[in-house]
C-alpha cells in the first residue's frame, strides 16, 4: 500500500513536505472491533484509511453511544488529533467496523504542514466542513425525525454498504449507532417484522421487503 | 466603527488583502428581530459582528427551530456563506437577538483570501472547529440530557448574557432555542415555579432561586 496513492492532496505538496509526511506516517493494520482512538486518552494523530471501515462515535457518561460519521479508503479523520487545534473542544472515539489498514499521521507534523501550506489548510477546511455536514444531518435526524424512519434508513444504508440484504449485527450494535437503548431497537425491529419488512434471527436481520422499508424513509 | 479593529487576524494580512477586504465589506445595522440570513436563500456572505448579538439556528420542515450558536462582537459567521465551500451541505438561518451592527464580507472575496493565505485558511479552520464544538456540545445535550437540565442551563445562561435575573422572553422563543414545542417549555417552567425556582409573569421569567436552578444543571 502506497501512502502517496491514498493521501488526497499529495500532488499539492512540495518534495520536502512529501518526505516529511511519508517518513512520519505509521502504517497499521487492525482487526474488526479494535478501538483505535479513545476520546478520553491522548492525541492519537490523524487517521488516513487505506482499506476497511472505521466509525467515529461519542459516548455518554452512562455508556450510551451514537455514531457520528464513518470513514472508508482515502478518508481522513481529524478529530482523533484534537490536540492539533485549540478550538476542538470535544472528544470522539474511533473503532474498526471491518479489518482495516490505515496510517497514523502525527498531529504536530500535520499541524506544521497546515501552518505553512494554504493547500493543506484549505483541504483540512473541506474535511472539517464535510464532517460538520454529517453532524448537522445527524442532529436534524435526532431532533425532528421519528425513530422508525431513522432505523429504516439505517438498515437500508447498512444493506447498501454490505451489498447484502442479510445484515450480521446485534440490536445493541444498532442502538450504539443510533444513540438509543437496545430495548427500543428490539421493539421497533419486532414491529418491522410484524409488518413483513424484515425477518429476525440470532445475530442477523434480513430485509424482506425493501420497498416497504424505503417508503418509511 | 473600524473594520480593522473587529476583523480578528487583520495584522496577518498584507496591504493588498487589507484593501480588498475593506473595500468589499458592507456595513449594516439592523433592529432586533431582523432575519439576516435565511437558509434556503442565496449565499449572503460572511458576517463579522461589530456590536449586538446574533443567533444561528436550523429549522425543521414543520417550522420548529433550535439555536446552534450565538455570535457577539468580533465573532464571524461562516455558514451564512455556505457557497464558499463545496463541503458545507447544510443550511442555517441567522437572526438579530439585539440591535446589531455588522459587516457582510462577500463569499468570493473571502474565498480568494483563504486560497492564497495559509493564515486566513487556518483562522477559518479554528472558527469552524469552534462552531463544530458548539454543535457537538448541543448534540450531547439533546441526546443524553433531560429537558429540565437543558432548560435550567438555558435560563442561567440567558441571565448571565443579560446581566439580570428578570428575563424578557416568551415560552415560544425558548422553545425555538431549545428545539422543543412551546407546551413542553410551559409545562417545565410551571414545575420550576412550583419548586420556587422562577416566577412567571406575562412576557417575563424571574429567577427567584438561582442556587436551586444551578443544582439541577
Amino acid at each position: 500500500m502506497e501512502f502517496s496513492f491514498y493521501f488526497p492532496i499529495w500532488n499539492q505538496l512540495d518534495d520536502a513536505q512529501k518526505k516529511l509526511l511519508q517518513q512520519s506516517a505509521v502504517f497499521r493494520q487492525v482487526r474488526k472491533g479494535t478501538v483505535i482512538h479513545n476520546g478520553s486518552e491522548n492525541c492519537t494523530g490523524l487517521l488516513l484509511l487505506g482499506s476497511g471501515q472505521l466509525r467515529a462515535y461519542i459516548l455518554s457518561d452512562e455508556g450510551r453511544e451514537i455514531t457520528i460519521y464513518r470513514l472508508l479508503a482515502h478518508d481522513i479523520c481529524l478529530f482523533s488529533a484534537s490536540c492539533m487545534m485549540n478550538s476542538i473542544q470535544f472528544e470522539i472515539s474511533v473503532e474498526a467496523e471491518k479489518d482495516t489498514a490505515f496510517w497514523i499521521i502525527p498531529a504536530d507534523i500535520y499541524k506544521k504542514l497546515m501552518l505553512e501550506s494554504a493547500a493543506v489548510s484549505n483541504y483540512t477546511n473541506e474535511v472539517m466542513a464535510t464532517r460538520f455536514s454529517d453532524v448537522m444531518w445527524l442532529m436534524e435526524q435526532v431532533l425532528w425525525k421519528s425513530f422508525d424512519k431513522r432505523l429504516a434508513e439505517f438498515l437500508l444504508e447498512e444493506s447498501n454498504l454490505e451489498g447484502s440484504l442479510v445484515l450480521k449485527t446485534t440490536h445493541e450494535a444498532i442502538g450504539n449507532h443510533l444513540g438509543n437503548p437496545r430495548e427500543v431497537v428490539t421493539r421497533m425491529l419486532r414491529y418491522f417484522q410484524s409488518e413483513g419488512m424484515v425477518r429476525l434471527a440470532r445475530g442477523t436481520i434480513e430485509i424482506t421487503d425493501k420497498g416497504k422499508l424505503e417508503s418509511l424513509v
